[in-house]
């Protein structure tokens, strides 16, 4: 079955892209940890990070920092961190956290309820930012 | 000043350095969130991980890949999760943590103490993953 991710890639459901090209799409986390949280992922649905093609995932990496570079020209923090954590949704994805404090980067605290004009306004903002 | 990283990168401070290029270095992080925790730093002293050159932050990531490869053979753990935060020290650095649960990376914890045997037994296992 497809993921989560795959559905949005093929606009079965909808996200606030931010971002697209060939193999990688960007766009925003629904359950974020902080407002401007962005989700980077590989077009090819792969389970875990590290058996992309290392073509792939530098690739991947270089997609994430033309994201990270828009977003630190729109989004009010200190700079952007990463993680790939990837035990829930078993396709590849790479965290992209507007960061001021090291709990702002910290999963296991209560994500934030964006409604979709917030989502929005801040997907419109990082689109700005390209 | 050279970071704490250029020291281990020079040799003026030692480190249990686990994988080493020209361009990328590995060596164990000596307040690991859990056993197995590694920094993968490039030898070029730059602060803010985007601000790399593209192909620079590539090769960091195709690096960390092939460590975190050696890592999952050799450390027990469901997969290797991927962190840049960047809030500390002023010298780009990935950590490759061992996951079992999401609370493994969460940097607001209290970190494990080693002692300089137990640093030295996990560096070997993962050197023994390559």
């Amino acid at each position: 079955m497809a993921s989560i991710f795959t559905k949005i890639i093929n606009r079965e459901i909808p996200a606030q892209i931010v971002a697209e090209d060939d193999n990688y799409i960007a766009f925003l986390d629904i359950m974020p940890l902080v407002k401007g949280h962005v989700l980077v992922v590989p077009k090819r649905e792969v389970d875990y990070i590290f058996n992309l093609e290392p073509e792939e995932l530098a690739g991947l990496h270089m997609f994430a920092q033309k994201v990270a570079k828009a977003m630190d020209k729109t989004i009010k923090c200190t700079r952007i961190g990463v993680a790939v954590i990837g035990l829930e949704v078993p396709h590849v994805h790479v965290h992209l956290v507007p960061l001021r404090t090291m709990d702002d980067i910290n999963f296991t605290r209560p994500k934030l309820k964006l409604s979709p004009e917030e989502l929005a306004e801040v997907a419109d903002k990082i689109r700005a930012g390209f």
